[in-house]
């Protein structure tokens, strides 16, 4: 960490070079992390639509898309059905995590997950094991979470140490209790006409419910999606698709991603590139959804660090229609539709609609 | 079919408005039928490589991509593989096919199916089924071929009865030997990065093949799938995209179809359109692998009918650096696949490499 770092809009240097690599290995960091976005640019509404859209390309400055006052709204919504669940049949919602070692960031988003479902009134078991626990040991975990009535969702933390099969792990899950959407088989019927998944992966999932809240029509856009990780990038191009887009991908190996996403009526970046995305790639009056949460380098912060996206926002703000913010876009929105999915999960079992 | 129908090259009606509907309904036929197309465009090569495409967009006239005879390789290639693997452990790869009711051109299907496989020494099994059999009975067939240790592949020929549930009876197929590679959990395999699906669907991998065996790179390109299916378009793209094309699906509900294809290194049609795609939609050099098997009238033959592509041949071939025929094209592939998921699934259960 010893070059020079300035933060000057999109213009700046990585967090270091020893991060930079890390975020290569570990592109996408989504996390309901910082909730420290306080700029709320409309009341919270009691409709399920925040506002429509304004008329795209036709501002000066894009609409923020606001994804933690959707996440609130959600998680509103969530509280309420818990709640006349309940009362109806007596049954609440539970949601088992298992995390496996002390990495500090996976412990972090561990206890938020615990505290949205305490706010929620979904109980939430924890599994801490030791970070050289053995597969075996993580496996009989989950086999008793299948087994538990009153488990209806699990989730592995990842990243998990390197001496697991991460594969051999996530398959053992029941696909009734996938909550995160990771299993093979709800990725094939996502993928799938016809088909329905029994949970999608709840990052793109925000990502969707961000647009459909706001007025965004999908169908017949053109929609680009950015990065085609197993968790972020490629179910969500096959949700746009679900949806009726056209749909292109845009990955580490495509020569001209400029090109391409200057075509798009809708973005959707999961690189984990910090302000890899600039003003000028963007189409006037595009909607953008920055995946992306980037630690940078930034001595003004008590942490020594900020976070940010992958589209360089300052540039965005000028020419799309709306973008949504880092932190505050659609960080808030994974935990919501995670406990939406949990609530799902338990409806389905119990057969309450 | 009173209108009058002219075939002038590109410029064609439609088989006839029913015909027409019923593609609407039943978009892509693909089938190892019409095996008649003759013009062998290079002598065959011991080499697996065809041919280099000669250098893109500098020649007048695109190359032929030779269906046929690249099928023909690969059927030798089995069928040498099948021998050895005779003679090495005494097993032969058997596939069984179940056929319900009395439909001409899956009965057709089914037979050539069987034709295939004698010849490359693959033991053959069919079920044939009256149309008003049960779910059920169907059910009891694959549950016995599922158990059956010289059944290695399973395939149900589609489509079935309009009384039956083609997703409980695909789902019933052990993924084992589901060599259609139809089931979820495959789609869902084949669409995740590190992890690999025991089969990939037939006719995308003919395609696939079909530009390896040619010489086309496919790594860095722009690639533009048309059509969307669960058996062609989608697996297609997701194979592409695994070689890490950029992909664009196109569909029926993309605004400017040709605006999108005419940005295509390589197009994968599998629309179901009769000449859709004109040479006007092609990016000079772009490489074109036409799916679509679509009869229109033709009084000049003696069926009355004959098949064309999705694309107009006759322009294409002025404009694109390679064309797979219609006939000859990918239609001989996917029988071809078939018979090296059987014979690869049979390896794999004996561990025979």
């Amino acid at each position: 960490m010893a070059s020079t770092l300035f933060f000057t809009n999109c213009h700046l240097s990585p967090f270091s070079s020893t991060a930079a690599a890390a975020l290569r290995r570990h592109p996408i960091r989504v996390a309901p992390t910082s909730l420290r976005f306080l700029a709320l640019h409309s009341a919270p509404s009691q409709s399920s639509r925040v506002a429509a859209v304004a008329a795209m390309g036709t501002e000066a400055s894009a609409k923020v898309i606001d994804g933690k006052l959707v996440a609130k709204q959600i998680r509103d919504e969530i509280t309420a059905e818990v709640s006349r669940m309940k009362e109806a049949i007596g049954v609440v919602p539970g949601l088992a995590v298992i995390l496996v070692g002390d990495r500090k960031d996976s412990a972090t988003y561990v206890r938020n997950k615990q505290k949205a479902c305490e706010a929620a009134g979904i109980n939430s078991l924890e599994a801490f094991l030791p970070e050289d626990s053995t597969e075996e040991e993580v496996l009989n975990y989950i086999s008793g979470y299948n087994e538990d009535p009153s488990v209806h969702g699990i989730l592995v933390q990842l990243p998990l140490p390197s001496h697991m099969n991460e594969q051999n792990i996530l398959n053992a899950i029941t696909i009734e209790k996938d909550v995160d959407g990771f299993h093979p088989l709800n990725i094939g019927r996502l993928a799938m006409r016809d088909r329905e998944p029994l949970f999608v992966p709840c990052t793109p999932k925000g990502c969707i419910e961000l647009l459909r809240r706001y007025g965004v029509s999908i169908k017949g856009t053109r929609a680009v999606v950015i990065g085609r990780s197993n968790i972020v990038g490629m179910p969500a191009a096959l949700l746009l698709q679900r949806e009726d887009a056209t749909v292109s991908v845009v990955h580490s190996k495509t020569l001209n991603p400029e090109e391409i996403i200057r075509q798009a009526d809708i973005v959707i970046s999961a690189a984990g590139q910090p302000h890899m995305v600039r003003g000028s790639w963007i189409k006037p009056g595009a909607v953008i959804i920055d995946v992306g949460i980037n630690p940078v380098e930034d001595p003004n912060s008590t942490r020594g660090y900020r976070l940010i996206g992958d589209v360089c926002y300052e540039e965005a703000i000028k020419v799309a229609s709306a973008v949504t913010p880092v932190p505050g876009g659609v960080g808030p929105m994974t935990i919501a539709m995670l406990l939406q999915n949990t609530l799902n999960s338990a409806k389905r079992i119990h057969k309450f609609e």
